[in-house]
This record gives C-alpha cells, sequence and structure tokens, in this order.
C-alpha cells in the first residue's frame, strides 16, 4: 500500500486506540435494554469527528436506532459498512479478570465487551477513514455506514429497515461485520453465511396425562415425536423431507478447492468435545466440506413427560421439540418450512403442529469470482504478507441476505479478529496488532476500491 | 351364605363402620413420614382387639413395620390376606370437601384418605372375622395378616421380608388388597398384575454442548435417544427388541373369554382423553386383550437440550429418555433389561446407557382353574347375586409375585371398591353398601374355604 497511507495510519494508532476503548467503555446491551441509546448517540458522534455526515434512524420495529454515515468521494463507487454497536450481555462477572465495560490493555490485547464484537471493527474503519482523509484530504471512494443496535438479539426490523432505505444504501459492494485472522496470522475472507430455519414440533396426543399402564392402547406423545423425528433425519446424516436438498446450489470448483485449503480444525474440536469422532467418521477436507457446504438438520432440545428425579409412570399427554435447519444456498427458509410440514403430514403425524419463529434467514454467499473479493484478497496479501484464506461461507447465520439479495451486492470480510477473541464470552478481547493491521487492511480495500 | 353368619354381619355393621373410621382418622403417609408407626401400633391393637394374635414385626429395609397378625381355625387350611396400611399424600388439600383424616359420611359414603386405599379392606376382614367368631366361637379355617408400610413407597424391603419369612407367611390361598364392584355391581375378581422394569436411558455424545451450527459434524445426543427410540418400538406398536416376546405365555381361551366379557371402557376413556381414537384403531374387546394381555412398552418421559421459551440455537450433549415396560406372564424384568441393552448395543447404541430401578415386578397371574378362584366366583354370586367377572390381570403392577411365585399361592380380590373411589386423589370415598357387601363377601368366603 501506499507509505503515505501506510504511515498516517501509525501516527493514528494511539487515537484509534483511545476511539476504541471511549466506544467499549460504554455498555450497549440490547437483551438487557443497558445503554443502547446513549451509545448510538456517542457513536454518531465519532462518526462526526471523522468527517461523515451522519443520522440517527429509528428503527422499523420496536427495537434501537440505526446509526447511518456517509461521505462521498473522489470515485462515484460507494463502499457499504454494515456493523452492530449493541453488544453481549456481560455475566458471568465473576469470570472477567477486568471489569467489562473499563477497557483493559494487558499482554499487547485490549480486553473489553464488545471489543471484538463489534466495536473493534467499528472503530478500525473510522481510523481507517480518518487516515485516508489526513493524508489525502478526501476519500478515494464513498462509504456508508449502516450500525445497527439489535444484532445480538437478532435484528428484529433490519429486514423492513434495509426494504425502506434501499435508496439510502445504494453501494458497490459491502464490507461484513468481522474478520481477521486465523492462528497462523493468515487472514482469513469470509464470502458468506448460512441461513437458518427454526421450528418447534409440539406433539398434542390427548388431553391430558394417563397412567403409564395404559401404555397398550393410549397415544404417547413421547413415542409420537420420537418417531416424527427419525422420519426427519436417518441415522446416515440424510435430511429425508422429500426436496430438502433440491435448493442446494452445487459448489464451484473454486469453493471446494478454498475449502479445502482451510486449516485443519477436527481434531483440536474433537478434543475439546471429548468426542470419539464426527459423525459419519468425518475428518479432515471432508469434515470441512460438509460443515461449510452443507446444510444442517439440528434438535436444539427435546421435552415430555417426567423429568425430574426417580421413576414416575406415566403416559406423556404432550412432547416438544425445537429444531433449526442451517441452509446453503439457495434453499430458502420458508420452502423448506412448507415442505417440513408437508412431509410430516405424509408420514402421518397430522397431531404434529410446526410453529417456525419469525426471524429465519435466507443463506447469504458471494461468488469468489467477484472483483471485489480479489480486491479484499490481493490488498490482504499486500498488508499481511501472507496468501488469506478463502471462506465461501461460515456455518453461523445472520442477515447478510438483506445486503447480498435484497441490496445486490457483493460481501466480504476484513477485520480486526483473531479465534481466542471470546466473543459472546467473558473476557472478550483483541490483539492491538491486529487492530493496527486491520486498519491497514481497510485503509488499502478503501484507496484500491476507488481505483477500482 | 347361612343366615346366622349374615345375621353377625349385619348387627356387626355399626361397630365395624366405627373402626373404619378410627382406623382412616389416623394419617399413615409414608411419603411424608407423617404418623405411620403409630398407625401400625393402632392397627396392631385393633387386630389384637378382633381375636388375633399381633405381632409389630420390623421392616428388612429402611422404612415402616409390617403388622402380622394371625388365628387357627376348625380346619388346617389358612388364607393369607395381603393389605397395606400406610397411605397417599392427601395434597391438594383444598380439593377435599372435608378434611382428608376427618372421616365424614356423605350420601351414603364415606370419604377420608385411605378409606378405599387400603384400610377400608384391612376393616372389612377383621369385620368378617369378628362376624365368625360371633356366629361360632372359632374361625371356619386359619387366617393370616400381612399389613405392610410401605406400599405407597414402591414396598421397599417386601422382597426380602417374604423370603425371611416364608414359614410364618405359609397359607392355602391369598386375598389381594383391593378388589370390589364394577359401575353396574357386579363384582370383579382379579387374579393378576403386570410386572414392571422401569428404565432411564442416557445419551452423552460429547463433554458439552456446540453451537448449533456445528449440527453438520458434531454427533447430538437428542438425534441419538430419539432415533435409538425408534429402534425400540416401531408405529405399529411393535416391539423390536428380539425377543422381548419369547416369555409371553398365550392366554388360554378361558383367559381370553373371561376379557372379552369385561364390560367396554373404551369409549368413556377415549372421550375423557379427548381422542379421535386409540393406538392401531383399538376398539372393544380387542382394545381390551390388548390393554390386558398384551406387555406396554412406555416412554414416560424424555429432556435435552434448550426446553425454555424462545429459540436457542444448541447442540445438545445429553439426552435422557424415562420408560417403563408393563410385562405380562412369563416374561421376566431382567430377561428384558439384558435384551434392551444387547439390542441398543448391536444397534450401535453404545454411546446409550441404560440404568434400571432397583424396584423392578414379575408378572403375576392365577389361573382361571385354580378351585380358589372358582370359590370367591361362586360366594360373589351368591352375596351379590350377579355373575361376577374375572379379570385376568390388570394393567397395573404390584409386589403380588412375591405371594403368587414365592409363597406359591393362588391369589384372588374381593373387597369394597366401586370405580368412583377417587383413590390416590382428592375425595377418596367408599359407598357403604360396598363396605357392607363386602363384608358378607369375606365372611361367605374364609366360611367356604374352611370347609372345601
Amino acid at each position: 500500500m501506499r507509505a503515505k497511507l501506510a504511515q498516517q495510519v501509525e501516527s493514528l494508532l494511539p487515537a484509534a486506540v483511545a476511539d476504541l476503548v471511549r466506544l467499549c467503555a460504554h455498555p450497549s446491551v440490547s437483551a438487557q435494554k443497558l445503554g443502547v441509546e446513549e451509545c448510538a448517540r456517542l457513536l454518531a458522534s465519532m462518526m462526526e469527528e471523522a468527517g461523515l455526515s451522519t443520522r440517527v434512524l429509528p428503527s422499523p420495529e420496536p427495537g434501537y436506532p440505526v446509526v447511518y454515515a456517509e461521505r462521498k468521494g473522489r470515485s462515484p463507487k460507494t463502499l457499504l459498512f454494515y456493523n452492530h454497536y449493541d453488544v453481549q450481555p456481560p455475566e458471568p462477572l465473576g469470570e472477567w479478570l477486568s471489569p467489562p465495560f473499563q477497557p483493559t490493555k494487558r499482554e499487547g490485547k485490549l480486553y473489553a465487551r464488545g471489543v471484538a464484537d463489534d466495536k473493534g471493527h467499528i472503530a478500525a474503519r473510522l481510523a481507517a477513514v480518518k487516515a485516508l482523509l489526513n493524508a489525502d484530504g478526501e476519500l478515494p471512494c464513498g462509504v456508508k455506514f449502516i450500525s445497527e443496535g439489535c444484532e445480538e438479539i437478532g435484528s428484529p426490523g433490519l429486514h423492513k429497515f434495509v426494504e425502506e432505505h434501499k435508496a439510502l444504501l445504494a453501494a458497490d459492494a459491502c464490507l461484513w461485520e468481522g474478520g481477521g485472522v486465523d492462528w497462523q496470522g493468515r487472514p482469513s475472507i469470509t464470502l458468506g453465511l448460512k441461513g437458518i430455519l427454526y421450528v418447534e414440533l409440539e406433539c398434542r396426543a390427548a388431553s391430558r396425562d394417563s397412567h403409564s399402564s395404559y401404555g397398550t392402547v393410549v397415544p404417547n406423545a413421547a413415542w409420537r415425536l420420537a418417531w416424527a423425528l427419525s422420519t426427519i433425519k436417518d441415522r446416515n446424516e440424510r435430511v429425508l423431507i422429500p426436496g430438502f436438498y433440491d435448493g442446494v446450489r452445487p459448489p464451484t470448483a473454486a469453493e471446494l478447492a478454498a475449502v479445502d485449503a482451510l486449516p485443519a480444525e477436527d481434531e483440536e474440536l474433537r478434543r475439546s468435545l471429548g468426542l470419539s469422532g464426527f459423525v459419519l467418521g468425518l475428518r479432515g477436507s471432508a469434515w470441512h466440506r460438509k460443515h461449510t457446504l452443507e446444510p444442517a438438520c439440528n434438535i436444539c432440545g427435546m421435552e415430555s413427560g417426567y423429568t425430574g428425579p426417580g421413576a414416575k409412570t406415566v403416559l406423556p399427554s404432550w412432547a416438544r421439540a425445537k429444531m433449526d435447519f442451517r441452509l446453503v444456498p439457495d434453499q430458502q427458509p420458508l420452502d423448506i418450512l412448507a415442505k417440513l410440514k408437508k412431509h410430516l403430514a405424509a408420514q402421518g403425524f397430522e397431531d404434529i403442529q410446526v410453529k417456525a419463529r419469525d426471524a429465519n434467514e435466507m443463506p447469504a454467499r458471494t461468488s469468489m469470482d467477484s472483483p471485489f473479493v480479489e480486491l479484499v484478497k490481493v490488498t490482504a496479501r499486500d498488508v499481511y504478507g501472507v496468501e488469506p484464506l478463502l471462506v465461501p461461507n461460515i456455518a453461523g447465520s445472520g442477515p447478510m441476505y438483506l445486503f447480498s439479495h435484497g441490496l445486490g451486492l457483493p460481501i466480504a470480510s476484513a477485520g480486526v479478529d483473531y479465534p481466542d477473541n471470546h466473543i459472546h464470552a467473558p473476557n472478550e478481547n483483541i490483539r492491538l496488532e491486529d487492530y493496527r493491521k486491520g486498519i491497514l487492511h481497510l485503509a488499502a480495500i478503501l484507496d484500491a476500491f476507488g481505483r477500482a
């Protein structure tokens, strides 16, 4: 990257760390309604300070405002940054080595709730903008920031917000929240997320429980549920819902090669979970391919009848299961929901109700052929000095499709994370060296995007 | 029956009701450790008053004493009465129309906790003994009473007690606790009980829960349990454990005919449970045959993962189910347990542990050809004026096999019950007319047994 730009980043670094400390010192726990609106105002003032034109926009659903900021650049092209300024609850407090909202430096790391997820990314992006303005007096391209306040509670309202602000959010590419390096220091660029369908199955077999001696004749909701579940996925991990796999877009050769190039993580996870092995004996790249590129059908919980200590001889009248389906492109949650309902009815389980929660999400995956992906990759190689990894999609879910599908943007990630960042857990942290490199990479991306 | 004997019963009746009131006024809640030992002493004194030689014997396991009483008779033959003097907890107290331990007469009924289960039977049997002594100055046959104090908590120690007191308990036949008339006033004579095997299945698939996005690769305990359960019983209600049905003794033609003669109860139960139908569409005598003569395999409860409100995306590391198997002659609990374990291992479910509770029970069924059954039936027909019903076994379980197998006794029931007696529930009651007829029948049984 340009020496002048790199120099600006270096001289800005102490102020960028101070900004991050200021942002993390302010609680913004959406699940606990703690400080979120005040944090939105703080963030807006920091965006103004960075030279951005900023508005605090109300959420269309009950929830916290969206902080929107923008600035035009030399090029007509615009890069959109998606972030969130809310954080997870800090509990359990006793496990923090320093107070969660009192950002603390130790051994080259900065500890605070939200420092990695997601305030470190916001502050790094603002620092990159400032460095470019200091270096050139103008930005190489237009930038737009959308920072929501409800990500940690499932982004209610974001769908509607994006729908209602398509013109405001119009851009040429999007940098997603998160992103960073792996254990070996290689930048890892994520291009997608899985979708999710979350359902609750409820069997009501009778109006009340019976004495278990009626197990000969009275329909038992727990049996009904166990049988129904066993028709949904078999012991070979094959989902048996007709048409379930219809929407799965076959991965490209490039996607398969990218997944095969990912560093092995199965053995470490196996030990950490105390497993003798994974399902189907999967290891290495077969493990990675299934985990990354195939949908999952998971039982999150089951409950029926008596579950206390000792023996109770009861025949349960109801049984419930919670399930989630992690979907890959181009599976669609509502299509899978319809197929699940049809399957259960066809199997004779009309006594089982399927309720889906509202907040289901579509899968999203940007093509590895996208020039924007190439740009993020090339600049990463330049800044980090190693070949970056490309992840077609991670196994988790999020609202990325609102931007990739809804706004038609190529999306990639670049940021300040590393694997031991303890997000959603006590002692959340980033390494300050990752923060420095992340800012350099973000500045290089903006610089290259203006020239592309 | 002999007019002189019937007359003695009638003149004893007020005192017999007073005795029952005295016994029921004394709480003896084994589960709550409430008054049980004092009630044993009260019962022993009432047995002494009735002219029986009585001993209060300690239980071999931690628990309450057995009240043992005996008296020789004219004939060398001896009839053994099995009863229990402990009662169920009276809660919920607010639903009782009169206090549970303040026996109260209303509309020809006597209400009290334990009046039907099982103190009414004890008092009726003592009244029959007294009537015979009043009429003849001696008993027509020997009698022995064994009244335990732990029946409502699963009879811990009864197995050992019977084992250790075989000589003391030696007899020629046994009258079981319970017995009475059906809704149409027909005496119903029960000859058996099902056995029971109670197990807990526990799957441990990992050392801790995972994020549900690992549903592609990490073994899920809830799935493992659902699949394992579906290999135990199929949707046609067939138990799939190899050899499960091997021990089932085919019912005799007389047993089938007796079951077919039982009054229909399926339609009333169907309505009460709000069912559209029973399993396999069973009705009428097919319903009765399956319910009475076939074993049951029941899930009592299931638990795994997250079962609270809303959605949690978790992959559970453990799952548990509680099950009971109701067994018919000559199935044996420990044999079924071994077959279940072997089946799960053969199906590849080595990760599922099977724990059986100690208090499993063998099935028991006295032959309908037994002369003692004929005696109870003939005397019932005489006293009640209608043809009695014979029930080869009820669907519930109990320690009857300790007496039928352990002591080699034919066993039948005769007593003071009717279907609306609310045992184990608020407003437990018997009808005083059933009490009168029950005492007559018991006296007639003893009289005939001495002459047989």
